[in-house]
């Protein structure tokens, strides 16, 4: 992705990059196209009526880390708080549809390879929200 | 909208629908093309440089409106712990766009109809939020 | 729905609407919302083993909805090839999702009101491209 | 990212993943992101004026790679004619918003980059929908 080199050429931030917000953006859209993609999987699966929770999980994780991920790219002018409760919703959403992929990662590869990725995307939320504590 | 009719025939709502959520829905999706609009209408005014501020949160209002609508949409299985905290998120970037937008109300009349549907999906959410602890 | 409101105080339109563009907006959004549903909906369903190819269309046409009414709100600067292309897109896309949720109206009641909101919104895609090139 | 891990572990793909879609979906990513990124970092600018015709094709080029990467990602069912219509508008935008931002390249940076990643979205789109036709 070219986050870390459009970010750095923002007027306002002028190579002054938070590298743990870049790679939470980053997380955030590969979460998303990881998400729709387990959810579509899910229901292609000959156990579909098993993976409804899975597949419900999966979207709404997609559509936050959508939203997220775009909102956290923005630089001109400041949204602070929002910025903080998106992040804080991003990590409960993959925190959970993590944790629901994980029960049938030994199933299913494309549960198990989301499941690593919700994870990733929620520590790295995690990490750019102690991050906007230090500098925005 | 067609967002209590559609509920209503769910599988797992059977006419049982929370109707506080319901408006919250068509509030948010109303909220997402109104905040388009907005930032849209603002990048066209011969002062753009003094709306940049205004424009950035009418975006951010828009990606967790459009967010927001579709996980509010979603009756199957559940995930009520990632709807309250976009809830929250929705109700704070409302909130803080209506106030923007408010503060150019006089002299944008879109500043002024943004603002008024900013305050009516905060309200909104914040309705559906309180309905979620009684019933879901 | 603000979408003619607001569009008629954009400083470039000052009140000389496209209203069959505006209609195609506000049939955009109540489509993006009544497919979300249905997906949902299907997905709820004890039979969703045979509804996975109505889900995967209606998830598609959501996206396509979504995306359609976002760009067909933007009135600074242009983009007419680009808004007549994803209105065509928009338009096959409510064609194929409302044909194959009218083959399920009789059964399940989400997929007739979706079938409906499908067909309206095809139709508002088309007259809003045939009233761009007239005037836009 | 992880589309093409993803994809090969699809029920009905099963490693016989279409390389060209999937370097598709990772583009349109891409490129969402970078003309979101793009669009933000031109408000910030102090010639901003100069700038909303470029912002405006941004956020339209944005709107429409997030939902052609969503729908190419889909391997459950199919929607061949929708996924073609939806590949010719996203080349369209990134053909105009690169050519857009390619006029601001010497200037800034940022439209320098978001040129370079809508002309590998371009020739993605193309090289997927070339693709389809062969197979699908």
């Amino acid at each position: 992705m070219h986050a870390h080199e459009m970010i750095g050429t923002h007027p306002h931030v002028k190579g002054k990059t938070n590298d743990a917000l870049i790679r939470c953006i980053e997380e955030c859209f590969d979460c998303a196209q990881t998400c729709t993609s387990c959810a579509d999987a899910c229901l292609g699966e000959p156990m579909v009526a098993q993976l409804i929770q899975c597949i419900r999980l999966n979207m709404d994780c997609a559509d936050i880390c959508m939203a997220t991920g775009a909102i956290a790219t923005r630089r001109t002018g400041s949204n602070e708080e929002v910025i903080r409760q998106m992040l804080h919703a991003c990590m409960t959403a993959c925190r959970i549809c993590g944790e629901e992929c994980g029960r049938h990662a030994g199933m299913h590869e494309h549960c198990r390879i989301c499941a690593d990725a919700c994870r990733r995307c929620e520590q790295a939320c995690r990490q750019a929200m102690d991050s906007i504590g230090a500098r925005h």
